[in-house]
């Protein structure tokens, strides 16, 4: 499969162009001015989320360029080699499935590598969903608490998600997740469990992460010291290294394989905490969810194409605009964990800067990807976002139904917050001029100061950009869809990069370097290293 | 008081030549290699932290020429005239005066603003801490339970605060933050508290605040449902509107002034949380730790004042190398909230694009601050931070001790932990060739590729520049030095870029807004609305 890069494109050329000739002077309020239609014409339905793309700084042409852009750089062909299990993360050699994780059992034949994957992943998640209720009918009784110790994938999809899916999690079990490798991390944690009604589910592909197995290790300390005895009953691995869990003590385990990269984990066996809470049902119906999206993904045209459109959303800010990150403002308290998610999905996909073939790009890739919940944000750093010197553009995520029972004065909170995420995008856009400002009189501005400096200072530029994605409601269909959409449109502008997405060399040399400081944190021995580390070693041993 | 802006100095001038001479440049390993004293030489010992500030690409030129930059701009008058309560918040016309939460009451006189501003403290001080030594007394009898209403600075820092000081809580009490304007936020936390056992802490200072009210208004509605009858025993204010307050039910209330800022506030009544987290003493340790790096501030030389030569690098950064954005990463569980409080904190403050006399600052302000706990951003974002193709500087906070009781398997983990933190920024900075990155034969690097093209996968550029701040122990009194330390780091990059950091007109439009879409989402009008903000309602109504 050939890679054409996206600055090796005519399509490239044409869109330096058009920045040049009027992207850059574009004005969100002039073309909702002279398009009344502008948010029908730019807003799409995919499966489980609308998203409206008409807060972006783009027209009809820019959008055709991009389009174009896709189609000129084969997106469509590679993204078919994806889904068909070709080796598309070459620097491993491995082929990129986690589509064929959530893929029916009686799917449509795709290639042979595929339904052979999706074969083993029904061999692993029929016994999987089965251990799962299992675990949920003793709920109560045997288990009281779930503790899942991972780090990264093993840790960042299924918090996030148990959190989210809170309303359709069993009322009887506690959920807990443990990752850094600092005992503040786990120590409260386990001195509120009662070792006899806890599962630790210790998730580690090859069970030797650093962090997983030293926190593992205390938990089974913990666990003999307070009286357990039975470590098969209470710890289950999530693992493809049997003979070290077994060695741990562990007999339960289910494994996945090498094409479920970490950040990608969460619909595997990985995802064991999220079987456990919201059940068997639930987690078929996060994954038909997921599966829904591939489907959208893999056969809705490149213009209406939901991953591929804010891909090129993506690639427009970052690469023209020079806009340098992008925040996302979940405007529902269950995401919270969700920017968290997307760091590791973003930025470890996309934060490469050779292309597949080595070489250095010359061109910006991944943004770094932050926010925390709305309306917590408002109140935090949204004075840099409406009048800071950068623009960053925004992604809301609203959700029009609250969970169930949220009535009488909850109804209330409900509509604030809604109301609260439209005026955010809203104020970004439309901005206030100085001689509007001058015709109001806060109560709190200073009155030794000239009104229209005040003025200035109460101006907003407006023709900030945002995209607002909304659900329905939260639910595991919906945040199933919602996170494959995220996948692909990381997938997307990767490919359009022509970056690896599907490796992480960039973690190593951190891993390395840990490992031999690590004798020298006993001895003090600093011989060899540059001045600062000896420095820092000598204070902290 | 005039203001000299950094880009009006002729050390600005001089320091962009010095940065096109060699600045640009810049290598940290060379810096190392020529240097054996380079860390000694860019160390600082502040109260309570230290720094090492040797893997920052910058020499000692960089540093006369930085620190001249700071004394041309008179950051010392402003430093002073902040201390001494003039109205440097010139846009409200207030004095910021939080040092004078921290003061103790003996302190050397001032100003008379300032004196007087210390009378007042005390005398809210003093019946605060006995408060909070009153509910301590009944911790686990009367009370078990403490909620803390609140948003932006009425939470992040009592939040931040009370997570960092849990090996110093009182143990039979928990503590619960609740802020966002969504009943996924309060409802959880209600549904596990015992109303007859839970004491509610509503801090507004104008009791007026949006989301505080709604959540405050469903905590009663609570109360009162399950049994609660004692508003004026279980619900505390922390504002100056008592008549507000009052009609709420609330009689007991703690107030504070127009010259503390929101995010400047967890010294004074809106700690509340905090004082009964750690009591008395422990509140005052808190505050004399503050009050040493205000110490440390007020009487260092430029050249040794460490807010001083962090907000420089910061400037340096910003303003030359052009970096957008700095990660935060704790390598301590207990700080997990400690980037969230500094969004708050530095994009607040500086996320402005007007100088105090309104004029369009032509150079970049506040950056994007962010981050998550180390080692779990490891397993996320970091590969962007080692091979991205963007320069993100790294600020490491490292703690020698952990809490007391950590030993066995502990002391193991605590280790490993400061092992990451040094192998991190070492592995930043050090980076590694592809010919080097070619003699190694990774186990799961593809064999279908060539040495060389792998290895240009397996590099890493280096000489990507972090701090290290170090603290001896996580304590009341050094995360106290902490916050202030970073407290002063914002206010010298905001006076030397000569903004207003103590305003905040940027949080304005979006609240009027959304009080004029309040109406419209119950009776669905969407006259006169942009059409992307009239989509958005119709299909969340």
């Amino acid at each position: 499969m050939s890679v054409v890069r996206c600055d090796q494109t005519d399509a490239w050329k044409a869109l330096q162009a058009h920045y040049d000739a009027s992207g850059r002077q574009f004005d969100l309020r002039a073309a909702f001015a002279s398009d009344a239609g502008r948010f029908d014409h730019f807003a799409i339905e995919a499966p489980g989320v609308f998203a409206d793309l008409s807060k972006n700084r783009w027209d009809a042409s820019t959008r055709a360029l991009l389009t174009g852009l896709a189609a000129e750089c084969g997106l469509e062909a590679r993204r078919d080699a994806m889904f068909a299990g070709e080796p598309i993360n070459l620097t491993e050699g491995r082929a990129v499935l986690h589509t064929a994780l959530r893929a029916p059992s009686n799917a449509p034949p795709v290639s042979a590598v595929t339904d052979a994957a999706i074969g083993e992943v029904h061999s692993v998640l029929d016994p999987l969903l089965a251990y799962a209720e299992r675990v949920r009918a003793q709920a109560g009784t045997q288990f009281t608490d779930v503790l899942n110790i991972g780090i990264g994938g093993s840790d960042l999809g299924p918090q996030m998600a148990v959190i989210a899916l809170q309303e359709f999690a069993h009322p009887q079990l506690r959920f807990h997740f443990v990752s850094n490798v600092d005992g503040h991390d786990i120590a409260p944690v386990l001195a509120r469990l009662d070792a006899n009604k806890t599962l630790v589910i210790v998730a580690s592909k090859t069970f030797t992460t650093q962090e997983t197995l030293a926190n593992a290790n205390v938990a089974r300390e913990w666990f003999t010291a307070n009286g357990g005895t039975d470590v098969a009953t209470h710890f289950v691995g999530v693992t493809t290294n049997i003979e070290a869990a077994a060695k741990f003590g562990i007999t339960t385990t289910f494994g996945f394989w090498d094409w479920v990269g970490g950040r990608y984990s969460l619909w595997s066996a990985i995802g064991l905490s999220i079987a456990i809470a919201i059940g068997a049902d639930g987690f078929k119906e996060f994954l038909a969810g997921a599966h829904a999206m591939d489907e959208h993904f893999r056969t809705a045209p490149l213009a209406r194409n939901l991953p591929v459109q804010l891909a090129l959303i993506d690639v427009w800010y970052r690469n023209f605009h020079g806009f340098t990150s992008r925040s996302v403002a979940p405007y529902h308290q269950g995401l919270k964990r969700f920017p968290a998610y997307l760091q590791q999905l973003e930025m470890e996909s996309n934060g490469k800067r050779v292309d597949v073939d080595g070489r250095a790009v010359p061109f910006a890739t991944s943004p770094v990807v932050w926010g925390e919940p709305g309306t917590n944000g408002q109140h935090a750093y949204f004075q840099m976002l409406h009048q800071g010197t950068d623009v960053v553009p925004v992604e809301f995520i609203a959700v029009k139904r609250p969970a169930a029972g949220h009535d009488g004065a909850y109804a209330d909170l409900h509509v604030k917050l809604l109301a609260n995420c439209l005026a955010q995008s809203q104020a970004l856009m439309q901005g206030k001029a100085p001689a509007e400002a001058a015709q109001e009189s806060p109560p709190t501005a200073s009155r030794t100061i000239a009104r229209e400096v005040i003025a200035e200072h109460r101006a907003f530029p407006g023709n900030r950009p945002s995209t607002t994605l909304v659900l329905d409601a939260l639910t595991p269909r919906t945040l199933g869809s919602l996170i494959a959409l995220y996948e692909h449109r990381v997938f997307c502008s990767g490919a359009l990069w022509g970056i690896n997405s599907f490796d992480q060399w960039g973690v190593e040399l951190g891993k390395a370097l840990c490992n031999a400081l690590l004798p020298r944190l006993a001895s003090g021995a600093t011989d060899g290293l540059d001045s600062s580390t000896a420095g820092l070693l000598t204070r902290l041993k």
